[in-house]
């Protein structure tokens, strides 16, 4: 077991969401890696603010310096925000060797080249997994699993606001306004949405995948940019009925050592996953030359999915801080948890069976499914197929159909007892098929 | 610049993918990370067969302990697949210090453990990203980036041969029995399909997924497992009736320290992100306790996207044997690469402009268009919206109606001076919008 000691600089929505989501599964990552890891100092000018979470006397401190000078302190995680002083903190972090962890896409956009460089020179290490995509492992992805390939392509859903908006004016026929309001109220956009609606979070996005994609340094105000205000119900209308979806996309593609890229509202094919991605979801769609297409969905914004992506890079560099303790999480399979295999579990199913085609039928079905404590949710009966009627005729005369159904969630081998007792009393002809049914 | 040499096991499909792809981006992984990966051994039991590639002089070799007994060997990729000899060709290169590759579902899930514990106690890595999800670097997130998480849920589309065949028999109607000899013919299913059709691949897979996922050891023959055989067009039907795609799923989850688990044909809801997973590609959805929903797409199988991940395995144990040269490929923003940026590039458009509703109208636009090498897709004319006509009028008394079309690939600047001419010429009165569509 090897102690980490972490200082934090900011306690927003982000700070609290890693602070709540490190309290959550502390012996979990303790169990599988051996790396003690503990927030010991956070950098709070506000400590009088209610933050809804507990923190111990003596964390909270008002001088960054407490932090980026305190000899004991590993790894710094940087939450403040906005391009200073976040750099400069973040520089003389590593300065004084420590790793340094942070989701500050517009710092790392700007300043990025700089603070890796300071990294290297002092054999630090750097993370921002969190800057892009919030959860969504793509920067670790690319630059390790993917290592192999040259990209060709990248498109972006990176924002998750202007994502929410365009899908609610495409789904509910809404104008921008009204949706841009809602969003508001349920703050999936901000008071001032500039930064979202006018593509700007989206291009310090794109800069940073630029850089790692194909090893270019593209600045996000000479990315081309068009947010998505000029989007409206008669270009939602045009693309819903021609088989599109409208996206605000950031995108870059390489050709003969030209990487054109953009940031700007498109059309995307219904048929392509990323037509898919709806509401606060974001996604990275890549094109390797080796591994062809490849997607990766999550959740880019929010305190605990944001947290995670912190929190793993905190990992990432307190594994290396002490190579023996987290020796080699990749290839532990594990085999150790306390938890036991109990089969299929309960689920929803769906039945096709052939029963037979007499008054009350149903009723009777229904009933001895209820004595099991099955309740069913849908029930459709078709016209009875010929082909099916002489191997399936449980008695002799009665015409048998095929009744589809779905019941809600019940243990298997119930569902299979109460399935048998209607074959018994031949209600049932035959069970053609039983399928889970996912919610 | 470190050397390192690999020596492969076995060289079928997977094997002349990671060939292949090493080939092709040498130059970039050297130039990335500082490692000069080489190939120098192949066991190669049929020299004689033609596999596509270029070998040089004395790589093929007939015995696998030329490989496994060569102290210059840094590395062995494991390709030949089944339980045994692989396992034991494993066993072998790691008791020898050697780390180990392998895309072999079947022996992880049946010896990962014994594999995985050898590895520990002679201090060498083994990693296997290759064995699910192909090219998808599923296993690589859920053991780093993700690492902070407790799992509750995950649900993979792990077997390409199955859901393409689900995937054809929803959208075409077609019967099992026509799509799995079509499959056949297209090579995305085996002369003999059981193990795809029956769901032991996706059995494999799950076990080793529920090792890392949840810390359990599940044999792949005690995971409750229902292949597509029994699905017919009647199921297909419903489901597509009722919103639901029929996807063979492998799935498990956790509640209360009890872990439920099986592959079985389930029914998706259409909203689903797994839904929209067609075909040949696969994909793995994950729910963490922090990070919540995840999805990961991409292509399961195929020799080069199998051979990325294969490779990305090979060069993660390349760069912790040769920690200096491979620093730190994480940290590492590049924008050294001798490829410019040059805005936005070409692209197919969707416009919307108002236009003057005269006979030969649209015809003279057309010309404008053709006059700049513009060609048109699609044209949609609506009825006018009054609200616009007094703002957009360019003729005092003639009507003006939205028309909205899409073009083919050009330049922005180009069809930006299309437009201006359009309106100079008084043949549009506003372009309303300017959206890029992609393809």
């Amino acid at each position: 077991m090897k102690k980490i000691n972490v200082g934090m600089l900011g306690i927003g929505n982000i700070g609290t969401g890693t602070y709540r989501g490190l309290a959550m599964n502390h012996q979990k990552i303790l169990d599988t890696t051996g790396l003690d890891i503990e927030i010991v100092k956070i950098l709070n000018r506000h400590p009088e603010k209610d933050r809804g979470i507990k923190v111990p006397d003596g964390v909270y401190v008002q001088d960054a310096d407490a932090i980026l000078e305190d000899p004991s302190i590993d790894i710094v995680i940087e939450l403040i925000g906005g391009i200073e002083p976040a750099t400069t903190y973040m520089a003389k972090a590593l300065a004084n060797g420590k790793g340094v962890v942070t989701a500050n896409k517009a710092a790392i956009a700007a300043n990025g080249q700089r603070l890796s460089e300071l990294a290297q020179e002092h054999h630090c290490l750097l993370r921002f997994e969190a800057a892009v995509g919030g959860g969504i492992p793509i920067l670790t992805s690319l630059t390790t699993a993917l290592l192999a390939n040259a990209f060709t392509e990248v498109h972006g859903i990176l924002n998750g606001t202007t994502n929410y908006i365009l899908t609610q004016m495409s789904e509910y026929g809404k104008d921008y306004e009204d949706v841009l309001r809602d969003a508001q109220a349920k703050g999936f956009a901000e008071a001032d949405p500039t930064a979202d609606v006018e593509g700007i979070d989206a291009a310090n996005k794109l800069s940073i995948l630029m850089s790692l994609v194909f090893g270019i340094g593209v600045a996000p105000g000479d990315i081309p940019t068009q947010g998505i205000t000029s989007v409206d119900s008669n270009d939602i209308a045009f693309a819903n009925e021609s088989g599109y979806k409208i996206k605000l996309l950031a995108s870059a593609r390489e050709e003969d050592g030209k990487v054109a890229g953009n940031v700007e509202p498109a059309l995307v094919p219904d048929t392509h996953p990323l037509a898919s991605v709806s509401n606060e979801f974001n996604a990275v769609f890549v094109t390797g030359n080796i591994v062809d297409d490849l997607m990766f969905y999550g959740r880019g914004a929010g305190p605990l999915p944001t947290g995670s992506a912190v929190l793993g890079d905190v990992i990432d560099i307190a594994s290396k801080l002490h190579k023996e303790a987290a020796y080699d999480t990749v290839s532990k399979l594990r085999y150790d948890a306390p938890a036991t295999f109990v089969g299929e579990g309960a689920s929803k199913y769906y039945i096709r069976m052939m029963a037979v085609d007499e008054p009350g039928v149903l009723g009777r079905i229904t009933t001895v499914l209820g004595s099991f404590g099955i309740s069913i949710e849908t029930v459709i009966q078709r016209p009875g197929h010929t082909d099916r009627l002489d191997a399936a005729a449980p008695h002799d005369n009665a015409p048998i159909v095929p009744l589809l159904f779905i019941v809600h969630k019940v243990e298997r081998s119930l569902l299979d007892q109460a399935l048998e007792e209607l074959l018994a009393q031949k209600l049932a002809g035959s069970v053609e098929n039983v399928l889970r049914v996912e919610e």
